[in-house]
């Protein structure tokens, strides 16, 4: 799409997104790139074409700013780049769904090195690999600031979708994936520090346990959601959209040995980080009373009566506002 | 998903975004919105779930950015929101399939008025009533500039995609809806004037004709395009992409009577805009040398033997470069 107005025209110097242009940076970021067998019809035209199985396509989008979501000095374009795809496969997988696909919206300034944007579409494809599925399409245009945003299509194989509503008084609730290192990882970068680089890369990066999504569905979850504003904001979502209450039980809640050592070193409560850190993108959901978990997924409390909140051995939890946006 | 670093923390002033919050923001452009049919999840899960009954779902996605693709001071925030959704529907249109749904991705700053998303969400969905279609998720976060980044959806009613790529010599080349149309009202927003409203209008906001492109398909159509960038530098793309040549018949083009009007106004061309403006999201096709072509579309030119050359009257055809972003 034409601009209404050119962006200021710098001289563009070597090895920046304003020498590469528009079409040759598309290429950079698409040529060579393996596409999944449900990529019927990848980037270069109008539009994509992608397989939907299933007669229903799963669909969302999450949107990510340098500055707020990300840092160029705390995290390579790399793992910016598959942080971003991650965070909204998370999103599929929390429907039941197997992701298929995503698009690309790229802006950035003209002056950013080329190597940013195909480091950071590495960092995409790298992640879009490991989840087996294709970048289809995208856009690249000119802004103030680097804004990253991805669309994420999905399957449910005839499934139902597993919503947030779905939850009944005597379901267990449980997790599966990291809580609290990417919460961790932000407390050891907000002090200066790089390391341990094991939270510190769960910060930078999650790794979403996509396959455990759908095999929570199979083994009929009842009500589902990916932990990205923290656990006891995120799980408030599904104890108000069932209507019912939710209680952990936290001599059944871990916290990763890794998380104590930080903890202790930071004089932190790595607890707290495991109730209420976000980014790291792990599974919450509710099962049948008798459902044999999925393997990953280990049950961490239950579903209480009718009461719309969550609570913590029976207590009112504090500190779940969570995160929210301008707040 | 949690950021990194709060944004700055301006005291929120009422009426803001800031004020609104996200959950509050989210609650505005979303409540009360009428979903059709294919929408079989809306806003409110992890993840939408749209029909797809064709077992294929064609996907795009744009972005449009404050200060490079629209002006608040020269459109109101609903035209905004109809010009995001319209041409991102025509890329749908351009394969030859029914838009089914988009998914919207808002950035913007905390003393965003809170009118602006309103209105821009009530533009938004006007050109999603328009189309049938529904918005069904999205994203709203943080930034120092208003960025609208929409992915849309769309379903090809069994019928195989038409991509750029199909275009053979001795094939009609037709196009449906306005050309130079967005070029003569950028001219004249340009110079400070405000009217004729009819061009400016269509500046703000495309009414690209989505009915055309199935209906194109349903013809037989060889290859397709939205113009986006200028009606030669889009032939450009089937040029290539199909390996052909495609000459403009020049008694063929159309120079609508306004077009005329306000070339002598501002004494430009308006034949420039028809060949080179973009924005107006028409769409240009070709056709099988026999087909009847559907209603709206008129041919305008021929497809030669290959040569990847677009031409006018059998002549090479300046000033088809078209935009591009950084160049």
């Amino acid at each position: 799409m034409s601009p209404q107005s050119r962006p200021p025209q710098d001289a563009p110097t070597e090895d920046t997104v304003a020498a590469l242009g528009e079409f040759g940076l598309i290429r950079a970021v698409t040529e060579n790139r393996v596409q999944p067998e449900a990529t019927l019809l990848g980037p270069g035209d109008d539009a994509a074409v992608v397989a939907a199985p299933d007669g229903r396509v799963v669909a969302s989008t999450d949107v990510l700013v340098q500055g707020v979501h990300f840092r160029l000095d705390w995290s390579s374009p790399e793992q910016v780049g598959r942080k971003a795809i991650a965070v909204n496969l998370a999103d599929i997988a929390a429907m039941g769904a197997s992701p298929t696909s995503v698009l690309v919206g790229l802006a950035c300034p003209g002056e950013t090195p080329s190597a940013t944007l195909t480091e950071l579409a590495d960092g995409m494809w790298a992640e879009a690999t490991r989840a087996g599925i294709g970048v289809v399409g995208g856009d690249v245009v000119h802004a103030d600031q680097l804004v990253v945003s991805v669309a994420a299509l999905g399957d449910l194989g005839g499934r139902p979708p597993v919503t947030r509503s779905g939850a009944r008084p005597g379901d267990i609730l449980a997790v599966c994936g990291r809580l609290g290192w990417a919460a961790a990882g932000l407390a050891v970068l907000g002090r200066g520090f790089r390391s341990p680089v094991s939270v510190v890369n769960a910060q930078r990066a999650p790794e979403p346990p996509y396959a455990a999504g759908p095999a929570a569905a199979v083994a009929g979850a009842t009500s589902m959601i990916d932990v990205s504003d923290g656990l006891l904001a995120d799980l408030g979502h599904i104890a108000s959209a069932s209507g019912v209450g939710l209680d952990i039980h936290t001599e059944r809640l871990r916290v990763d040995q890794k998380l104590v050592e930080v903890g202790a070193a930071l004089g932190a409560d790595p607890r707290h980080w495991v109730l209420t850190g976000g980014e790291d993108h792990a599974l919450a959901a509710t099962f049948p009373p008798f459902a044999d978990l999925p393997q990953g997924w280990h049950r961490i409390g239950s579903v209480l009566m009718p009461d719309t909140a969550v609570t913590i051995d029976g207590r009112p939890a504090e500190n779940g506002a969570g995160w929210e946006h301008w707040r």
